[in-house]
């Protein structure tokens, strides 16, 4: 098993809108993507640096793991994503030195890769995410440009980025009503 | 003004020494270097991954900013530095958008390099260290290694940490001696 290269760092934010002036005008980096990962609650923007990314990650929901984050510690850095050339090799490795992981299985990303995340206490206070290379995959983790490889400008990303949003609340709605109730119950203690 | 690539994430560390196994024997990073940097106060190690290199940082005084950093928030994620093609060219443009400073001037680091770090303030929460590319440099901000490119064993790695460690502390026995009574004063709320 190989690392091949930091895939990403990435950075949690209250706001890409806000946080974007600081990476582009100021650094001079550009967004070359965006996503949403529904299972994590957030949206993201992606900033190519050298061979790596950084992501930038807000979360949509008050109850994601990333608003938790934000509240619990502020803005800051929040994972670094490892490119592994092996992921059974790399699974197997972490079984021998029973390694903890956030979750038992690993987790089918874009294309069909798999990734697992390394708990941050068997890291040394550091989330770590390995993700597979796949034999011709274009070396990214995040996928095909939603921008056709176009650099989108700020209007054409803010107006995109809130449609990811509005995407994930409208489809998080069933769930969101289904939950509400149990987490407002809990909030205020009235549930076990 | 162009960012190449990340130079490299800097993680602070309790104890390098009992951070090594997760990196080299999970991770499959290798150590190729180590350094003593007086002005933080800290013994590194630097494991490449990429094109860019995970540096470990180990506080060897109680006073220092990552001793602090450890206390605060326990192990994790310090800094990242990104590397930059024109180092004028960055302070011009830090100094157009007004991005607050850790320190006032840049600071000369290996082999000539000029160094700023950008207060987390200023970067969404995320320490951010600029280093410049010299020409003809070797690529990296560490340097030469002082290993002259073999891999050190775990055994010549923790002799040859436990001597910058020691070195750091002989050096600063007389600033050690002379600060002892402020800071100790200060803690039990003798001093202004």
């Amino acid at each position: 098993m190989r690392i091949n290269r930091i895939d990403h760092l990435a950075l949690a934010v209250d706001s890409i809108d806000a946080a974007l002036p600081f990476f582009t005008e100021v650094l001079g980096l550009q967004v070359t993507n965006t996503d949403v990962e529904e299972g994590q609650g957030v949206v993201v923007a992606f900033l190519p640096v050298g061979d790596s990314e950084i992501e930038l990650i807000e979360p949509v929901h008050d109850d994601s793991g990333v608003a938790r984050f934000l509240r619990g510690r502020g803005p800051g850095m929040h994972h670094i994503c490892l490119e592994v050339d092996d992921m059974d090799a790399a699974l197997e490795r972490l079984k021998t030195h029973e390694v903890r992981l956030i979750d038992d299985q690993p987790y089918i990303g874009t294309g069909g890769r798999r990734i697992v995340f390394i708990h941050p206490k068997a890291a040394h206070g550091v989330l770590v995410e390995l993700y597979e290379k796949l034999p011709g995959g274009n070396g990214s983790a995040n996928g095909r440009s939603r921008f056709a490889g176009r650099l989108p400008g700020r209007d054409e990303l803010r107006a995109n980025l809130d449609e990811l949003r509005q995407a994930m609340v409208a489809r998080g709605r069933v769930m969101a009503a289904g939950t509400r109730g149990f987490w407002g119950g809990l909030r205020r203690g009235r549930n076990p």
